[in-house]
């Protein structure tokens, strides 16, 4: 069987970020799915998906990660097309990726104890965005 | 149900890419799947898929991230056991991965206006690349 | 139909691997499933699931490459509120990932001749570490 979720939620500029995983854990025990995927994907190209400890410190250092791989204040091809500054966001959201998927047992998301769902909104300004579940699997 | 197919195409040598998105979108037509999952690999490990905005911004700004992620002219201990000139393709390939998954909602891959599914060879050499995608989920 | 099962083994410190591909093949074959999908994840926020060419030279280069990432000798917020040391390790696995999708197609997983799935204990000690694959697709 298959149920899918759409859910929107507002994030800040410039990482942004909201820990997904316990409206992806609720879906997943709505849709009374055993054994099977969670799909779960962040509509557009300037933000990202991953999972992480979901607490401060590692979300400071994750985003330092990403400002180095692709800094705010670099020069970019995309911006000096488009004009809207957001080149970093773009590249950041490539590298990263836009979703994941993660295995269901016996109803259960397969994620550690310090191991959440993130959703991160990478582009420059504040943007509503749309996360999209999708779970695929036996009952 | 389940439709796979396989799409094959010559990609240039170093970041040749392809706008995939118009291939996956008619097989996820093709297959009459209304929620579901379209799953996509690029077969080998000196490619990548990831989504982007397909312009030629964006794709230049990608593609300077990526060499500064693994240089085309730095030492690699691949390079020395094997001789291919091909270590940067490897490390990029592995770091970016070769394959994504999109939700499938209502009959329509979920990927924002401005962002495109797409193969990079991250070969040294021009390669025929193939693209293979399977559909999952409920008609 | 979906098969899943639960893999469980030792890696060292920092960057300790396993070629995992023959594992989660078996399990292929045991499903029997012909079409669908195979979602590996190694549970937890310090390792991490890609595909590569596992071969001793390309290895070292992805470790290098990661160690330039987030070298694991710089100063890190989350070592800062947790003093584990481990601050490297989670940016490590939030941008490599700790999952792949694959698919499945006439009942082989789409890899090519070169390219092995691997699982990476990212953590700064040796951990039993926990893969988990789900296969899902039609008979």
């Amino acid at each position: 069987m298959t149920l899918t979720k759409r859910f929107s939620f507002d994030l800040d500029a410039e990482f942004g970020h909201k820990d997904v995983t316990p409206a992806v854990g609720t879906l997943v025990q709505e849709s009374g799915v055993r054994n099977g995927i969670a799909c779960i994907q962040l509509v557009g190209s300037t933000g990202a998906v991953t999972t992480i400890e979901y607490e401060p410190g590692a979300l400071a250092d994750l985003h330092s990660a990403v400002e180095q791989l692709a800094p705010a204040g670099a020069r970019y091809a995309h911006n000096e097309r488009w004009h809207d500054g957001n080149g970093f966001s773009h590249v950041r959201s490539a590298l990263l990726k836009t979703g994941v998927s993660v295995p269901i047992v016996d109803g259960e998301l397969q994620l550690g104890t310090w191991q959440q769902l993130i959703a991160i909104n990478m582009d420059n300004r504040d943007r509503t965005r749309e996360l999209v579940v999708v779970i695929v699997g036996d009952r």
